[in-house]
Order: C-alpha cells, then sequence, then structure tokens
C-alpha cells in the first residue's frame, strides 16, 4: 500500500502498462497511442478531448467527434478494456423540453462523471457562445438535458464527484466569445444542477507554461491529500498556444483553496501525435480512471485536437511529486 | 389619461420639465443639465452612470463617483427635488461577511431596484474580473453585500422590480476582461438571490447604432403593454465608440422575450457635455423615475462619462414610438 | 484675370465670401459653417459628406444623411443660393432592374459629375462589402442606377467631369471591410460605365498628415495646369483618426500622372463642429463649385462626420500654393 | 458510363490511380505524394499551388516556386505523363507593353485555361497589392501579358474555360492587402479581357471548415450538372489557418447561381506532406484534369505551402456526394 | 518661508497667477491658457510639448511646433515675461558633425536644463525609430548635436540639472516603434553624454490614471525632500487614452530610489483646450520654473497636442500634498 | 589555400562532416542532428539557441535550457568533440553585486566570445523587460556579471571578437515587450562595457525570407573580406514566423557599414526537428566554430525552438555565395 490513499472504488480492469524503467518522467504514455485515431468514425474528421468512466464490466465515454463539416459533435461509446472503443456512428440527442436549451448549436470538451446515483456529462454547450451544458444518463443511451450552468462564456465545467457541503459543486473556466487568451478557474455550487452561486476563484495562470490560461482537466480525484485536479496550462509562443497538463491538491472541504500546485508541468506536447494535428502543440487532459487498491490512474487525453491519447501515472509519485514541486 | 399605463405608485414630486415647443424628439434634455457635474465632490473626477429611487419624501440615489485616482467607486447620495443632490463624501462601505466575495476591488455603473420590502443595489463588481455585486439597503446608509450573481466575465446587471414566476429576475451582458466589444442581453433567475440560472437570451445586437454591443439601462419599467425597458446601443465609429439610447417592450410574464424594439435610437450624443469628456460620445441611461398618474418618466444618465444628466419622456408617447417604430 | 484658368463654365452665382484680412491661410471657411446641421432633417442624426452642382438657376445635390438609426443614405436636395437646402425627406429610390445591383444594403459619400449630357452620381454602395455605385440622373428627380464600377472593397469613387481618351474615368481607392487602415488613389477607364480595366495607379499615402490613406474628394477641376484634385489624407494619431485636405494636379492627358502634390495639408480640424461630433477629428471634401470667370472655388465639406460645411479659395492662390508647396 | 456527364475532350493518358479498396473518402491522394518536392529546382524553396493542363501529347503547367529569398514567381513546364515534371529553372519572362502592368513585383498561385485558341494563365499579381494577373500563350514558351482584371486587393482568379453569354468570365475573390482574414468569392464578366463589369456575387463563407475564407480552386469542369467548383475552405482554429477542398456546383448559363454546395468538406490537412512545412495544415486546390470518356478527374493541389500533390476523384462519384452533402 | 524648500536659484520674474479662492486643487491653471495657440506662427498646424528655462534677463524656449506638412519640429523662442513668446519662424537646425546621427528625420517632445555651463536639450529623436536626442547651446542660436542617448525605442528623455555620482544621468522611458501602450520610467547615466550605463529601474505605470504608461515630465526639481519628479501618466478609455499629471519624490542621491508618489493625479483633462484638438484629453507636462525664494512653480504643459498651457503651484503645497497621498 | 581567409586560430578538432555528394546547398547539416535533445537533462523542456567556443583541448559552451516549468535558462557545458556534451544540471548562478541587475528574472538566447584575456557572454537578460545582459568568466565556472548594456527592450546582443577603434563593439536589436513583429540590427561601442554610445544602423529587414526581424546570429568571424555574419531573418506568413539563415559581409573598420548582403536564404526549416517543436518553422544560429587553416565553419543552430543541430559550410564558398547573391 502507497502512503497517499485514492478515495474510491477499486477497478481491477483499468488500462495498465507499466512504466518504462529509462522513464524519468510522472507521467508515461501509452505504447499504444493514440488510441483512437482521427478516422475512428467513417464521418469524423477528428476524436479527441474525450470523457471515459466505468461503466457495467467495462467502460463508457462521451467522445468529442468533430465531423467533416468540421462540426463539433459529442458521442457516445463502449469498451470492454479502455483502450478499444465502440463508437456511436450518431451524436448524442439530448431530450429536453427547455425552450431554449434544447436549441442545439455544437457541443465540446465533455466530462462526465458520476454523482450518487447517476452519471452526469457536462460540456461546453453553444447557447449565443459557448457556455456549459449539463446532462445526466443511467445508461449511456438516453441523456436528459437540463438548464446549463451559467451565462456564456464559460469553457472547461467540471463536476466534482460528490456534492460539497450538500452542493453540487463545478470547477469551470469564464471565457471570451473566440479563442480566449485568458483564463482562471472559478468554483461554483448549486443545489438543484439549475441555479448557481456562491462563486468563488480558485486559481490564475501564473509563470512560463501556464501563463496564458488554465482550465480543469478530468473530473477532480479524491485523494486522502486532497481534490487531486489535472488541469491543462497554456503558453503562448509567437507561433501560437501551447497545452502542457499540470496538477494541484485542492482542500476536499473547501476547493477553492489550493493546497500545493505544480510549478513544473507534468506532460508537455513532444510525440508527433501531440505535435502536428489541427491544432498543433496540445495535450490536453479530460477524464481519468482510478483503481484505489494499486493507485493507479489512467488519464485520457486529447492530441492535437486530433486524436484521443491514454497517459499512466500513480497517486503516490503523482501526490509526491505536486508537493515537493508546489509553489503556491 | 393616456393611451399607455404605467403600472406601478405615482410619484408627485417626479422631476419634470415640458417639453420645448420645438423639440421633435421623443425625449429631451434637461435644461439643467449637467445636473451633477464632475467636481461635485472635492474628491471626484467624475460622476456618472447612477440610480435614482424615491425614498422617504424625495428620492435617494446611488452614484458612480471616480475619484482622482481614477478609481471607481460607489457613493450614496440624498435629494429632496432629485435634481440638487448631496452625495456623501466617503463611498458605500458594504457589510460582507463572505469571504472572497468582500475583498473590494472596484464598483461601476450601479442600478437601485425596491423589491417587496426594500431597495437591492447591482453594480459592476471587480471579482478577478468584472462581475455583478448585489447588496440590499433599507436606509442607504447600511448596506448588505450578498453573493456575486454570476461568474465573471459580466456588465449592466439589472434586478426587475419584481418576482417574475416566483424568482427573483436579473438582465445582464456577459462580457469579457476589458472594453469588451460584444455583447447581448441575456435573463436569468433566482429564488435567493444567491443561486442562479435558467439563463435566457434576450437580444443581441443589431445593425447601426446598436450594432457592436447592448445593455440594459434603468430598471424595467411595467407598463400595459410589457416591460418597458430603456438600454444604451453601441457603434464602433473609426474612432473609437458612440453609446446611444433605445427601448424595447418585453414580454410581462417571460420577459426574454421582445415585443417591440426600436429601430431608430432615441438620443444620441450632440451636447457638449456628452461629446466631450473623459469618453466622448457617450449616453449612457442608468435609472428612471416615473408618475404613474401623469405618464411622465425622467431617465438620468451619464453624459461622456463624466457629469450626470436628465432627460424626460412621457408613457404614451415612448411606448407609441417603439410600436410603430419596431423592428424584431 | 488671373494667372491659371479654370476651364469649364462661369457660375456667376457661386457662393462666396471674402477671405477674411488676417487670414493666411489658402482655404478660408465660410462664417455661416456649419450651413447644413445634423437635424436639418428630422429623422437626421447627420447631413454631411454631400455634393453639389449647378443645376438649373440654382443648384442640386445629393446629400450624405444618417437617420436615426445610424442607417446611412443619400437624398437629393435643391437650392436657389448654395447655401440654403432643401433636402428630401426621403431617400433616393434608384430604378434598377439588375438583380443583385437593386438590392439595397447602405450608401454613403456621394460625388455627383456631370458629363456630356446627364447628371452621374457616384458613392460608396453597400454590395457584400463597400464598391463603388453608379447612377445617372436628368432632373434629380428619377435616378437610374447601373452596374457597381469594381468589386468590392472600394470606397471614394469619383468620375472625372470628361471622358478621357474616348473613355469615362473615375479615381476610387481600393480598401477592405471595415474602418481600413490604408489606401492609395487608383485610376480606371470604362466605355460604357459597365466594363471596367486598364487600371493605374496614382498616389500613394506620404508622410505625416496623410500617412495613413488618403481619398480623392470632389470631382477633379480642369485647369490650365491639370486636373485640380482636392483630396483628404488620414493621420493616425493615439487617440484616432485625424481627416485633412490636400491638393494634387493631374495630367490633363493621362491624369494618373501627378504634376504636383501639396506636402503641407490646406485645411484640418479646428472649429468645435471639425473636432467635436460622432467622428471627432475629421474634414472631408466631398464637392466643389467653380466660376471660370472669377476663378472662385467653393468646397463643400463634411465636418466631424456631423454637418455639411463650406470654404472657399481662388484658383490662382490655389494652384499657386500646390506648385511651391509641391513633393512628388 | 456514369450517370453524370464531364462535357469535354477525352484525356486518355490523364495520370490516375485506383482508390485504395479500404478508402471511404471521395477523393484519395497519390502514392507518389508529394509529386513534386520542394527541392525539385536547385533555387526553389517550394513548389506548389500550381496549374497543369493537357498539351500537345503530353501536359504542360505553371507552377508556383518561391525561391530561396523566398521571392514568389510562376515557373513554365513540361511532362510526358502529368506526374513527373520538368521545370524551367527560370521563371515566366512575360512580354508586356502597358506602361505600368509590365513592372513585375511578385506572381503566385496561377492557373491555367484553354478558351477557344489558346491558353490563358491568371495567377495573384502584384500590383500595389495583390490583384489578378491575366496572360495568354500558345506553346508555354512565349506570355503575352494583359491589363490586370482588377483593381487591388483580390486574390484567386479564375477564369472559366468558356465565355458565358458571350463574354469571358472570371471568378475572384477581394481581399486586402495581408493575410485577409476573410473572403467571398464573386463572378465578374469582360468581353476584351481588359475591361471587367457586371459584377455578381456567388458565395460567402459558411459554419465550419468553411467559416473564415473561400476561394476558386481549379478551373470550373462543365458537367451535366451544372458548373463544378472545387474550392479553397479556411477554418481559423487557435494556432492559425486550416485549409480544406470543398465542391460546389453552379448553374451552366448564370454561374453565380449556386445549385448544391458540401457541407462537409471534401479534403483536409492529414498527411505530413500536408500538416508539416512552410505554412502548416494547407491543402490547396489549384488545378485539375478530366477525362470525359471515363469521368476520372485528378486534381493538383499544394501542400503545406510547400510541395505539389495529386488526388483523384471521379465525376460521378463526386456529383452525387455534392448533391447529397449540399447545403445553401 | 515654507516648510520645504527649493534646492536652487530665485527666480523673481517667475510667471504667476495666484490661486483662485474656490480652488480647492493642489495645482491651479492660468486665466491666460492657452498662452501659446496652434497657429502662433503662421506655418504651424500646433505647439506644444514645449520646454521653457531663465535665459538672460527673461526667458528662452525650446518648442514643438508641428507644421502643416504635421512634420514634428523643434523651435528656439524668446520671452521676456514667460508668457509672451516669439518663437523662431524656422526649426533649430543642429550643427553635428556625427554622419548617421546629422540625418534628421523628426524631432518631438523637447526638455531643456541647465547643466553647470551651458543649456542641454534632450528631445523624442527619430533614428530609425525614437530615440533621445541631446545638443547643448549656449546662447538658444546655436545647438551642437551630441550621439544619440540610447538605441531606439526611447521616449521622455530628461537630464537631471547636475551631475549624480559623478556623473550626467537621464530618466527616460523604453518604447516600441508606435503609440506604445505600455512604459516605465529608467534611470541611466553617462560621464560623457555620448556612452550611457548603469540602467536604474524607477517606477511602473500602476492602478487606474497611470495604469498604461509613465513618462517623466519636466526636468527634476531639487527640493529639501527629494528630487521632485512631475510625470504623465495614461489611462485607456474606452475611446483611447487619456494624459494625466502625477509627482513623485525621488531619493536626492540615488533618484531610481522612489520616496513617494501620488496616489490620485495631479490635474486631468477638463477645459476645452484640453479635451479638444488634435489628440483629445492631453494634459503633458514639460517644463517647470521654480523660484526658490517663494517656493513658486509654474509648470508649461501641452494640451490636447495642440496648444500651450501654463499652471501654477507651490512647493510646499506640492510636497505636502505627495508625501500625503503617497503609496509605493 | 581558399581565396579567402578566416583571420584567426587554426582549430584542428573542429567539428566536421563533408558536404554530401548529392547537395547542392552552401550549408549542410550534420547526420547527428540534433545533436542535443530536448530532453537531454532529466529536467529540461527543450535545449536550443546554444553559445559555444573552444575551450582548453576541447570546448565549452553556455547553453538555453528551458526547463519543464518552461523557465527560460543558460546552463554551462563542456565537450571534448563539439558534438557531445556534458551540460550542467544547474543553471549559471552569477557573481554580481549591483543591487538591481543581480535579481534574476529569466535568461536566454546566450552567446559566447573571447576577447583579449577572457570569455565574455552575452544573453537576453530580464530586466523589467528584454535585455542584453553581459558576464564574463575565465573558467565556466565561475561568472560574473556587469550591468546590462541597454535598456529594455533589445534582444540578440552580440559582441565582436575583438575591439574596434579601441572600443568594445555589439551589435543588437532593439525590441519590444512581446514577441516583437519588427526589427533590425544597430552597432554600438563601449570602451569599460558599462557605458554604451556611439549607435549605428547596420541594417533593416527586407524583401521576403527577411521582411519581418533579423537579428545577429554567432560572433561575428574576421575574414579577409570583412566581418563574416551570419544573421537570422523572419517572414511572417499566414501560420505564423519562419526563420532562416542569412549572411553579410561587414566593413572591417566600421562594421556598421554593410558590404555585401545575400539576397537569397542559406537554410530554412526542411527537416522534422526544425520544422515540429515548441515553436514549428525556427532554424535560429547562435555560435560558430571556425578553423583557419582549412576555412571550415561549424554552426550551431536551434532547431523549432527545442533542439540544438549543428551545420557546416567553408569560408570559401561562403563568402563567394554572399558576394555572387549580394544586394544591398
Amino acid at each position: 500500500m502507497g502512503k497517499y490513499k485514492i478515495i474510491g472504488e477499486p477497478l481491477k480492469n483499468i488500462p495498465w502498462e507499466e512504466k518504462p524503467t529509462d522513464c524519468k518522467e510522472v507521467i508515461w504514455r501509452s505504447n499504444m497511442n493514440p488510441i483512437i485515431k482521427r478516422d475512428h468514425l467513417p464521418t469524423s474528421n477528428s476524436i479527441f478531448n474525450s470523457a471515459v468512466v466505468p461503466f457495467e464490466d467495462g467502460f463508457a465515454g462521451v467522445f468529442r467527434c468533430d465531423d467533416k463539416r468540421r462540426e463539433m459533435r459529442i458521442h457516445a461509446g463502449f469498451s470492454k478494456d479502455g483502450v478499444n472503443w465502440d463508437i456511436n456512428k450518431e451524436p448524442i440527442k439530448f431530450n429536453c423540453d427547455i425552450e431554449q436549451v434544447k436549441e442545439f448549436e455544437y457541443a465540446y470538451d465533455p466530462r462526465v462523471v458520476w454523482i450518487e446515483d447517476r452519471y452526469y456529462v457536462t460540456w461546453c454547450n453553444g447557447f449565443h457562445g459557448p457556455t456549459i451544458g449539463i446532462a445526466y444518463t443511467y445508461d449511456f443511451k438516453e441523456f436528459h438535458q437540463l438548464e446549463n450552468a451559467f451565462l456564456p462564456f464559460n469553457r472547461n465545467g467540471v463536476l466534482f464527484p460528490k456534492k460539497i457541503d450538500g452542493n453540487f459543486a463545478m470547477l469551470s473556466r469564464p471565457s471570451d466569445t473566440g479563442h480566449t487568451p485568458f483564463g482562471d478557474i472559478f468554483y461554483s455550487e448549486s443545489n438543484d444542477l439549475e441555479f448557481w452561486g456562491r462563486h468563488r476563484h480558485v486559481m490564475a495562470p501564473r509563470g512560463w507554461w501556464q501563463s496564458t490560461k488554465i482550465g480543469a482537466g478530468p473530473v477532480p480525484i479524491e485523494t486522502s491529500e486532497g481534490w487531486l485536479l489535472i488541469y491543462h496550462g497554456v503558453l503562448t509562443s509567437c507561433n501560437g498556444y501551447v497545452y502542457h497538463f499540470g496538477a494541484a491538491l485542492l482542500d476536499l472541504e473547501k476547493p477553492w483553496k489550493v493546497i500545493a500546485r505544480t510549478e513544473p508541468y507534468l506532460l508537455a506536447p513532444r510525440e508527433l501525435y501531440e505535435c502536428v494535428g489541427d491544432v498543433p502543440n496540445v495535450v490536453f487532459p479530460c477524464a481519468a480512471l482510478t483503481d484505489s487498491e494499486t493507485g493507479r490512474i489512467a488519464i485520457y487525453y486529447g492530441g492535437a485536437d486530433t486524436v484521443t491519447c491514454l497517459a499512466y501515472t500513480q497517486v503516490d509519485e503523482l501526490v509526491e511529486f505536486i508537493k515537493s514541486n508546489s509553489k503556491l
């Protein structure tokens, strides 16, 4: 047993590859990357920035599939092993009877989380500008869309896997209409997923790799040391944005309080499938599976806004790294 | 009695000047403009975009007073006649015990409204970017600050003077970090002024004088024809923004439904105190007094982001104008 | 008789005021400025950048009248003395049976010129972006619209008052979609006002007051020394554009050859009606009347994109000034 | 015989490779790509966006060869099979005796077309900004340059292969001075290739992959269903432009009327030679060969603004795809 | 005698007007403003941002005179009373035999200072971009130009009136090529006015009125409390820049150490001659006269980049204000 | 012996690979490229834009190592053969007792040069913006930091390897705060490396590959034909900057006089390690070794702001190329 614990269920069939012996990094890539290629569906331009959860005896997920119109849609998919995926050819059609909300514009960058009795999906939802869409499902077949969480303009809305102080809790990044060149992470609460408030500031961009904007990645992982938040940070080079992974530990009860935050990045674009594609130089973490018994963490991330990739870490190693490389 | 009615209290002492006989406009300016000059307070750089309500046997208000640091603050003030004002030398100090909320950054462009049992103030509140601050007062001496209504970035938050479908209701304009060059009006609800949701889109910028951005002005006025919303619309000339007044009628029960909207503007910068100042070419409506008996409406507006001005109209004339000059 | 001659008709009733004795400028303003105020029409936001020609025993013109939607339209008008104007309340409705051309978007900055047997109007015409509209009239009551001269994006199209080498000839300024921050004057020919070609470059922006962009003003005036072209030149200050007048002499037979061009400006915004208005700091020449007997020239120009003004000069003085202050 | 016909000559020696059995796309790439590498000439930095036609018993072409000054020039070249090319070391020197026109600035993105009795070349020609140059040749040795078609600023000028209503006809994209971030396709006519007019709007950018700007690609192909226009469409990602192929069918007699237009793209940058190079993420179609007997179409396109590539399709398949994936 | 002393010569004939009794400001304007109008010279477009020193029994100065080309030049001038000025019609022609330095591009915003045995002029000098020009004169007739102080891009170079630690000392603001939207004040030394080094950072922009950029104004005034530096600070409104006055006290021996700095501004554009002109909303201090006996200070400043103005203060009052309104 | 001579020491162990027989370029790449990979150090994100000199019986260097915070630092390193390097894990810690100078912000793009009795390092040094840092070392273990050479904003400061006219001499490129989109090379002198002056303009950007900005690369190489300056030139494509190599010959005694300058580039990004990485499409020369006996030149350059590469040329060939491809 490790020094630090993931608070959650065991997941025996979590995808896993051992760390290569010559690897000095705290996170290592799958040898099978990209696990989902851009033309996985006959109609897909690219499949990336996608979310995965344990489901029945395997896994289910919600996948960002830009089609050949380059229209942004999310699709459901299923897998026995978390690596080989059957993705539905048709995008999710949400059940919704709220007049303005049901009019679909676009959907991208989903996250999925189990809270209490069902799965919730959040995503960047077009509503006169990007905002956070919310839906729930029991079976990844029927999805029921609720009110949008916030006014535009917002992106990277991520729910906590359990209520905080009796309320649903969400991280998000207020943005603007286009390719926002700024962005902090905020925290908000709701007792009904319809009305949101108690907005708190969590953290702002900071030096170097995370100097332009930051955004929450996978659903926060509960650990003995706090909420483990893997997030993306963006640097503006003279030839555009570069997206990296970082991580932070947030207070378990007041998650807007940051306990530790990595000064170095955890993963940066290096492989060809991360550096070359529709948006060069992007690694974008969107989901994580965890096994509380072994401390294993499997992270799903988008490469170059084009393909879906997998990387691994272990809770002891990652938490230790965050703590010993933290700057607040 | 007029054709159209203001639904509300009479206000016998409403400031008033008759329309000049040669005036062909639906809104006419006070001869006393600017009624509040930029150096009304010894420490003020400018006093503008301010809100006024009936209070006791006279009037009270909340005033945007930029000081000589050019820092943006709001002050309370009192008047017997609505024209001559005693403005407190010190800015409002809000009572607030919410940790992140009570840290003051800046406050500007207030609105004030009586709802049920007290006065509510909303304003553009600095919270890691502009958002909508909310406070209440009974006496314009003590002000109790509540949670911010939304995540940043937002401006021009205006409460309706009564609940809609049992909820508090607010118009606002999602924005970005700086001098936002875009902006639509949205509608949101809350049953506790803490958690907000049910976001609806109301209207977008449109041709010519309102082509860059629009924002709600005074608290909507309830009339027999719908909510009368006076708003500002902005055009981008090759030498910067020009701010105008327009007006719309919104559905009484579903205020996100626009019944009528003026195609021409109602008032544009023409006087020297509107064209010359800290921000040239601005008229910015922020408050309105109404007398239900006579249908008189007195509009307080900022001139050139420098001084406070007064203009008048009459409900019959204004509603008729909106209806007969509407384009949806 | 002067040293230099205007080649054209006498115009005994040309508007005229003598040069003030203390004036050291080559162009002097009318004491009646602005001769047309912004609210000259009940529906007008502003009347400026307008074109005037002798007509019958008085004058006729085409006027840019932005209405209170801030929509840009052109109206016909008539005057006995060139100073006091009756402007039609309704904008010009062009007869046109060319499918795409007849769909009106907007019209601004007109010029009017008599060529051979009729009056031609050119203006900046909205056609999926600004381009040069052309129409003709015999009576300023009926206007017949022809094909647009060029593909978008173009502005400040000005016809020569007679054919050059057997062809109609036009000056124009290729532009882009918005508040174009660049612009040279080009020359083009057509034998039918429908197909245009033989494009020649005339002159580019140059130092200081004309460093951002330049555009032809009134219809070129034929003189013994060449075509006298009054044009506008724009400087970008740290608070926006400043528009000035300049002048050039063009070769009579090959008008794309510049003989002389003023290094100093001729008129710059100094009066309040030029510095304050919808676009501060603009003087924009659009038309000129000339009397070949006396050499008098009356120039109509827009002030601050808001009002119409009049200025005077004399051909001897102006041509002498251009020649002795020229830099090519 | 197919359902849809190419109206034109047979071309037995058209370059051809059968569609790979696992290919689900309507256009497929050559296995020999890039068929012309960047250093094909000892002095070339890159060879791309080039135009090819049948010539004598083989093929001739005009090639964009940026040299190692990165100066943009066009060269003639010859081939027996359309795949292996002899490109002249020296750029084309145009015969021209029109004073301003003959001054060479730069030349890029050529198209070549046979009309009636000779070959015409059009290209983006530097003339105080980009505009459309025109020349003709009988033998690809001597080229005679005519007047530029339009005033600046224009790009992607493409002649129809026969006269429309008795006139030469051209598609083009009005632009601005630099890396234009907008652009619609327009149609214009001329009876002498010198004077141009009757400008008509054809189509504007639209959702997703073609949301920033569009431009005509190869010379339109006459088919039984209308003019088949392959064009490029550009999306602005947060790391720059991405160029795709699309296609449309235009009315045979009034080619500004769009009959059908692909909602999805036809080809997008996926191969390394399309994603990596002087301008990453560009596929830019510039020429097409057709065989009316088999319906085969061979498309020449630029990869990453660096190399020349070849792709194939078949008229039945392509027209069917356009019709069944059209959105107007 | 006051509490604080100016260390310097008495100046009995310093221009002076008593503070109006109702004035609550620490700096008050002259009733004669603008003391130099824009057309003071027959060739001048504007005269502003000019420098004045005691000279013989009166005053001499160097004046920024933009001519009617809008070319920026500096002229010498003389006055008996410091208010009425004779300005030379011709710009200063510098003696200079350094090859690249003697080529004149443009000159603006001069400062003049007496050091040891002569007058030195510094100004913004065009040298492949703006940098700091230096010259000296004994008589304001002959001016000897030295090497430029720094590489481009720099503005607002101001010499101290005596050597610091044995070296000449200069404040300046590194900038960029255009209307720089940023700028800190730095300090540098030289023992020969040719080679410069020991660069120190003095102060950066800060909240509100001085949030965009700051720049040294008049030559620092030596006082018993430190170097009194009057400077300008710029705020970016949504309609452009607004320039204000502020002041700071710098350490007498290590002038890069700031002792005190005003949080509020001292003077902001309010008068028509400050708000309307070639650049609206500018007050720009450039020179100060001081009388050590009375503590009087007369400040010359530019209004709206168009005219020259005069304002007054008194050392006791000003230093007290700085100290009691300081924020470091 | 060649036609042209390198004036300097022989360097028998200069890294060398013969030119491939099919290579037509004047500069050819090492087959070992990249010779230093991005993860050469366990903590490095990238190692590039680095400087190398002969040292003892091998080589020493200063290396730009961005760490995994993406913080920019410079490290010392040693090598026997110039290809295989031991780079210190810790960045250089400079000895410095100048108060403001010793506060480290960031350091990048170093150059190293031997002058008279020691090695000097120059680099882009953060000091309230980028400027030129200077230090010296005898042993690459202890480094003594001097005053910064100039006020911000400056980059690419390169010392000449011997005094010019008795003074130290430096090339540099004045810049602005961010990813400067402009930049000329200037020359400055100092007799003490503390005070700098006699600024001269050397050369400006020019057509095509060097149209956006240029900057000195390796320390100038003294030859019989003048100072051989290898520099970088930048072109702005529609997807960002492209960096190339060029070269010039400067007058030996007045190095601001350009004798010859390549019109074509010498090397452009073509290999994957130059086109793909943190900043795509960058080759950036930073150092050169020379052997006066053989005329061999080995150039160290950065690839894609990610890795360190090596290329070769020979003085005869290179100087001949510059002379015969020069355009001034």
